[in-house]
């Protein structure tokens, strides 16, 4: 019944405040015996940190991931694995006057409508440091996903739209000159405002046969696990919204329109998700007193390829389970 | 991990093939004491069904409701609530042709992926006829909700656009001429096509402080609930895609943009919800050898209503369960 | 959150009232392609029908299943099995004097603190009855099980003690006497008592390495399974209860002594487990009004197979689902 | 499916390798607002600590909580409470010895047979020390249960009888000398070998209605409690075992009989549990190597009341959300 748990099969279990000692993930259900690289872990978090980006909030986070069980001499135990995070470089006192400001489109008030209760000094559970855990929970996710690719991007950001061709750069999108990028991210941080973007995510190799009509589809999972994200206000998959002017002729005539998902059932092919993140609600003069993204999108792509990977390896796990009987008498 | 289940606290079980002998709906953590009204899901039902509407498929399903249990002198009892339809007029030859046809977009060759076995007499679980399961759960959802209002329509379907204002009319769409929407799907249906649409769900009324933090956020179980549906392939809240050209200063300039819901949380404004479904697969000489439907959106109106109940429902007791402490020293 | 279901991968979820129209089961998570044989299925739930034996209750309860959906042809379809059986011969005019007669040791008075609503016609969930549906879940998880062997026996019954040799009788004691345990209960049923019994359950060849600990160890989920019957009042697995007074030099000097289960986990060996249940509330007067049984004892046997194999199956797909993944990379 | 979470409206997820970094709890459900007070969680592990008892294991372990997350300025947020204690006086070399060694009823040899790796150096999640993270469970599941009182004690150990009347030892045992049972404890120390006990657990004042049949009966989910921990055996409610030779009209005569529990549900009265916890299976030459408790029983009953606490505080939670629907239209 509680909210911070993720997966049936595979679980991720996600604790801490932004203003807390720790941020943390509990990663249930893995196989014993996969080998772990806090390299590769360490590398995953770096993508995610907000002072990586000129534009972006310059909390400077170190993120230093310390494994305090499930993993012995770089192996998996098959135990849980849990992982922490320390918060350093808190400065409180930024937040000492949102005590009684409520931010439109945050949980400020709707935290207190809930709990009663809340930590005035920052967003707690609905900061975008909560994702630091989930991008460890993908990590090891994908230690059970060998081949299969996932990588998400921007796909447009104010003026800006990928390419179909071209190298991802530094802020994620296709085929986009980084440096218009970001003079484009600096004048929006200096007039105090933010803006909203466009992600998609592609899979490719993904097994076949995931999914688990008729509610725990894999469109609906990964729906609900972008959706989860605190910036995500819309998804799709295959053509997505496009679908609601397409006729079934158009439609049905290239499978690809139904982005490697038919049935709610992954079908082999090329997976194709799509979302939309909102402007960060901190503007004005509150965003010149702390520290804020005026996009978060560059912050979201290792958040949305975690999120996926959780999805795809608990449904790996849960068909595995029922693959393991076919050809029974 | 099998996925015919739905919601925690207020749980939905479904079972049954669009070919086997009935469908059916277990509904587990019902409060006890609450009036039935047999008459009222019937209605509800009545609103599911095919047949209503000329355009749409012509299969008479008498879609009779047996209560199983549960239910005593009127009244719930606080056991599970087991409510099964049967299904009739099957036809079965009609699908003959089907054992080795997979619709594109259709689970026919997923299932077979997954399950190395399926019904091929049609679409098994992935069929419409599902959603009857749907519809009976979320009757029962609504009595733990007096006073809130879910009200679901279609916002555009081939040329049509419901306006802001004006009654909503038999294809759900609101000020639009039925007749015209009549003919528009009668053409679609001799042509042997189909087309897809957008729908939206406005809820007033609801209450405030539904969502749990951080993976079951309020718009990500409606996202999931609503991306189960077999046809929906996007999904959104408040402005939705429109969030991604969106600056921060005008979203936060009026909270509404957030359709009620804000850190995942509902603020007690009303909630607006929006999905997309597509244009059913069945199409070319295969449409018009079964029976089916040129756009499901006018069927989906109840599913969706039905859907977004059991979600709050769930969330309330959720809620209710939290709430209990308040105050406590 | 709400009881009615048991399992995690393969999940069984029952409905029905004693005197309702009809108890049913609704199993998930079945692999496709499973032989289902509705003779066997049939004799199961003879096996557990109070008309079976003289000096037990006389409601001649068909028990003839439907099963609903999830076969096709013969063999499973992976989609959620669902099967009622209706309740037959209710004469509720029987129960009427128990309106406000609450049976010690029954759910009758704690139902009606819980949900300040009952039926008061019987026992509604709390009924033996609504083992019915546990047989049935029992028989599909059976399925999953070739070659392993689930026998339930009495050890004792009133001065009746299971000899270490001999078959077992139709009152489910070994090398006892059929005439004479018959004689007894008949005794017991004329002077309106009632008596417990012990009972214990051997699993031959069960698969090895089944168990998730800390929590859901193979012994605690045993546990729950068979105190989850509403008789049963006491459960123990190995030497249990005698382990209390041995010493861990005479423990450990035979494997046997831990009954299958070490660390939680099964080793492979036998397993063995006991259970206690206790005496029927329904006794004096009220005995004699109704149709009740003197020892519970015979009818549990099937029940708790059913239950040891929900638990084994279960945990058979979740260790299958770890174990696809050992020797990888 | 991953078995470290326990409970469904407050679900405990634990973490934790005996020579692992650290032990961990995860609390998630709890209201917000509660007062915390950390010395009273120190000195609930303080109770469970192994050096605490002369005869008992040595192991210097400080146990300090380090409180992550979940609660601010002494309150709970209602966000998940993250705890870890750090893992001391590790000592590997003491167990080098024990890579081949598989101790009888250890899971030594069944975690290997599951998956295939396991953590040489001691138990790993097997070891008593996972316990510590059920204490920090308890604690925080016993802020929502004021006026509720918790108490286990040992019934037998070895020799000892607990008598009616009389102060709780420090061994935890009624009435008795604590010398003779020490100098008992150390006999058996001096000899290599271990010993079992029973135990039981009151619980006065608790909430009536709790318990959600027929599955999550409040006797069979305190059961599951019980015997997920590694010790424990037997469980009983009420008269337990000794209902096997009871009559009906014997047991009905008196309602306390049946401890508390009716139907699976609480009836306001006092709770009476029973289990049974077996000889530690180290002896002999290696438990003169190691070192180790000669008989678990008295660490075992803060873990006992935790496990109890977890429970009652679990389905209060699930009674409230029903509950507050009662008198509703």
């Amino acid at each position: 019944m509680p909210g911070s748990s993720f997966g049936n099969a595979l679980r991720l279990t996600t604790f801490g405040e932004s203003h807390g000692p720790a941020m943390g993930a509990v990663i249930d259900g893995m196989p014993a015996g996969l080998a772990v690289d806090v390299g590769r872990l360490a590398a995953e978090l770096e993508r995610r940190r907000p002072g990586r980006l000129d534009a972006c909030t310059s909390r400077d986070e170190a993120d230093d991931a310390e494994i305090l069980s499930g993993v012995f001499e770089g192996r998996t135990l098959g135990t849980p694995i849990a992982v922490i995070v320390r918060n350093r470089d808190q400065r409180p006192a930024d937040y000492d006057s949102m005590i009684h400001q409520f931010r439109p489109g945050h949980a400020d008030e709707t935290t207190l409508l809930k709990h009663g209760f809340r930590d005035h000094r920052g967003g707690g559970r609905a900061s975008g440091r909560e994702t630091v855990a989930r991008v460890i929970g993908g990590y090891f996710a994908g230690l059970l996903l060998p081949g299969v690719e996932v990588v998400a991007q921007i796909d447009t950001l104010g003026p800006f739209r990928s390419s179909r061709e071209g190298e991802l750069g530094i802020y994620g999108l296709r085929g986009c000159d980084s440096i218009k990028v970001a003079a484009y991210l600096e004048t929006l941080k200096d007039s105090a405002d933010s803006i909203g973007a466009e992600l998609s995510c592609r899979i490719q190799n993904p097994p076949a046969g995931l999914g688990e009509p008729v509610f725990d589809k894999l469109k609906s999972d990964f729906g609900r696990a972008l959706l989860s994200i605190g910036a995500v206000t819309a998804y799709g998959y295959g053509l997505g919204a496009g679908f609601a002017s397409a006729s079934g002729k158009d439609v049905t005539a290239e499978r690809g329109n139904f982005g490697g998902i038919e049935g709610g059932i992954s079908n082999g092919q090329s997976i194709h998700l799509q979302c939309t993140v909102r402007a960060p609600s901190t503007v004005g003069d509150k965003a010149k007193q702390g520290r804020h993204d005026p996009c978060i999108a560059p912050r979201v792509i290792p958040v949305i390829e975690a999120m996926v990977k959780l999805v795809l390896a608990d449904h790996l796990l849960r068909q595995r389970a029922l693959a393991s009987f076919q050809g029974a008498p």
